[in-house]
Formats: C-alpha cells, sequence, structure tokens
C-alpha cells in the first residue's frame, strides 16, 4: 500500500482547521490514509521570520475577510475566534500523547479541537478544554494531565517541529504527498490531482 | 452594464501573470470586462513590510516549485525566468502610455510582455525590449521612449501604486469583483463562484 499523506497543522491556523475537514476523505478518495502532525507555527516561524497573518502590516483584514470566505466557499461551518491566535502547545502535546496509545483516538480529538475552537469559539489554549476534549474521546484525564506538565511530552512535541522544519515544512497547512510539499488549503486541488495522476 | 473587476499586477510576478492568462476569459463568461492595473510590489512592499517569495528565508525554494507546478496545474506554459524578480517600472509606465492610446494595444503588450518573461525568459526590466514590444502592438516607440524618460509617466505609476493602495491592495495577482478583494492565483475559482452567485 501507498505510504500515507503527511498533514502538518497548527491548532490556531484556520487554513489548517478548513484543510483539516476535508483531508482524509480526499485521500481516502485515492485509497490513501493521512498522518496527522501537529505542529506549533510559533518555532516555524523563528525560522523562517514570519509573523502571524492577521498581524502582518497592512493586510491582516484582509485574512480575516478571506478566512471566513474561503470557510463559505469550501461549505464548512466557521466563526472567527475572538481570541486569536493562541498558544496551542497543550493541544500540540495532548494529540501526540494520545497518539500513541490509540490513532484513531487522537484524530477524533483533533477534529474536536480545532471544531471547539473555529466552530464554537471555545479557549482551545486553556489545559481544561484540552483534557476535557480528550477524555470525551476516552482518554485517560488525569495521566494526560500529568503527562502534559512532564518533559517528555514537551520534548516530543519539540522534535515534531525540528523534523518538519527538516522536511521544509514552514506552514499550516502543508501536506505532503510522496515527498512533494503543498502549502495551503488551496493547494488541495492540487494535491488531488498529484494523487490522481502520481503527479504532474 | 456591470463595472469592469480590476485586475491588480506586477509584470515579475509568477502568479499575476498565471492569473493574466485567465482572468479575462474568466470574467466574459459572467459577461464582465476586466480592468488591468500593473503596480510596483517594490511600493506595495513598503508598506507592509513583505519580501519577494524566493528572497523569503527557508521557504524560496518552495515557492520556486509551486510557481512551475501551479502553471502545469493550470495549463499555462511557464519557465522560471534566470534574473527573477526584475525591475518592472518601464513595462508598467508603458502600459499605461498605451492604455490612455489605444485599450487594445496596452492588453495586447500587457500579454506580450509576461510572455516575453515568463515563456521567453527574455529581460523585461530593459527599456529596449519595452519598445520593441510596445512597437509590435502597433505603438509609436520614439514618443513612447520619449514618455518613459519624462517625469509625467513616473507620476502617473506612482498614483496608480498609491490608489491600489488606498484599496487595500497589497500582492500580485489582486482582483476586485464589485468592491470584493480577492488576492492570488489561487483564488480564481473563488472570484468565479463570485460572479456567477453575485457573492456567497
Amino acid at each position: 500500500m501507498a505510504e500515507p499523506l503527511e498533514f502538518y497543522f497548527d491548532f490556531s491556523s484556520p487554513y489548517g482547521y478548513l484543510a483539516s475537514e476535508c483531508i482524509d476523505e480526499l485521500a481516502a478518495k485515492y485509497g490513501r490514509k493521512v498522518r496527522w502532525r501537529p505542529v506549533l507555527l510559533g518555532v516555524l516561524f523563528r525560522e523562517t521570520g514570519a509573523v502571524p497573518l492577521t498581524q502582518a502590516p497592512f493586510k491582516g483584514g484582509y485574512f480575516l475577510r478571506d478566512f471566513e470566505r474561503s470557510a463559505r466557499f469550501m461549505g464548512i461551518p466557521y466563526a472567527q475566534p475572538a481570541n486569536f491566535p493562541i498558544a496551542t502547545q497543550n493541544a500540540a502535546r495532548a494529540y501526540y500523547w494520545l497518539h500513541d496509545q490509540h490513532h484513531g483516538m487522537a484524530r477524533r480529538f483533533a477534529y474536536a479541537a480545532y471544531r471547539a475552537y473555529f466552530v464554537d469559539g471555545r479557549d482551545l489554549s486553556s489545559v481544561d478544554l484540552v483534557l476535557d476534549l480528550a477524555a470525551q474521546q476516552g482518554a485517560d484525564r488525569a495521566a494526560l494531565a500529568e503527562a502534559l506538565a512532564g518533559q517528555p511530552l514537551k520534548d516530543r512535541l519539540k522534535a515534531e517541529c525540528e523534523a518538519a522544519l527538516k522536511k521544509g515544512v514552514f506552514g499550516s497547512p502543508t501536506v505532503l504527498v510522496d515527498g512533494e510539499i503543498f502549502f495551503g488549503a488551496d493547494r488541495l486541488p492540487q494535491v488531488e490531482r498529484w494523487l490522481e495522476t502520481g503527479g504532474f
């Protein structure tokens, strides 16, 4: 079987959220699975010098409008969170902890976390919300709380961010298909063509 | 009749070139015309602090690859110019001078200029090439050469760049449809939906 796609995203990235709502179905259409890899844009941006879109001089307003318009265009529910962007290390660390125990639980947590933030406007930077969402997927709340406070899980996320940078990932979302890098939710049509044709 | 779309671009912008090969046909499908408006990214970037994509730390290589892949995806001939990006004030000024005399001549010049640079790899920063391309569309070469050396045409391009900034334009290509701003060649599907539905 062909290798899974790799899907890199930050839990505070609107375009990452939009891609997250499509990528599994898109890959499945071509018999492929997807390996989800949350990263921290703050870490990637230290390498690239980039700033969050809405904090960029002059053009922040455009992107706020484009987030919502792109969501409508793609038919995905979206409500711009009042507090944006937020710190997402708790959500990302929780994802990896869940993933090491049960892939499906981690995936369900990721969907729930993105929707909590970008549909329901809940504060995903809060450890309590992260623990609640994980527990709702069947995770052991106390064990996760302990893991989130420990160094190994922090090191794990750091290593994942470094590995992403080594693969050339600099933003969210980024999709790798057999080594080919696609950046942006707006590149999903190219990802689909690539899967369909094996490269173009 | 509905107002024309406005199409802002820099003659050195790969995504601007890709959009230029589609925008007239796209608009015509919905009974609309397009007002082409070359600008200088150098002037816009002074406002926004942006840098040319291929000079951005870490991610320049990705964009070089994406230019060519996006062209193949869109079915448009493209060859990455060795000298990139280039200064495009001569081409942009020539466009406005031609435009004031004959819309159609300016449009044909714009197509020819983009293709000379992004298909044939010719040096569009050269005044001689700009004059040759304009003359090929039927322009008076000597009169254009004189105009390019004068202050009024310089002021004209400066005013066009300032007017673009006032409308919120910060990059190339940007398309305005009845006041709605779309940035990027990858937003053309949204432009089409907007034209089709009157907004979404």
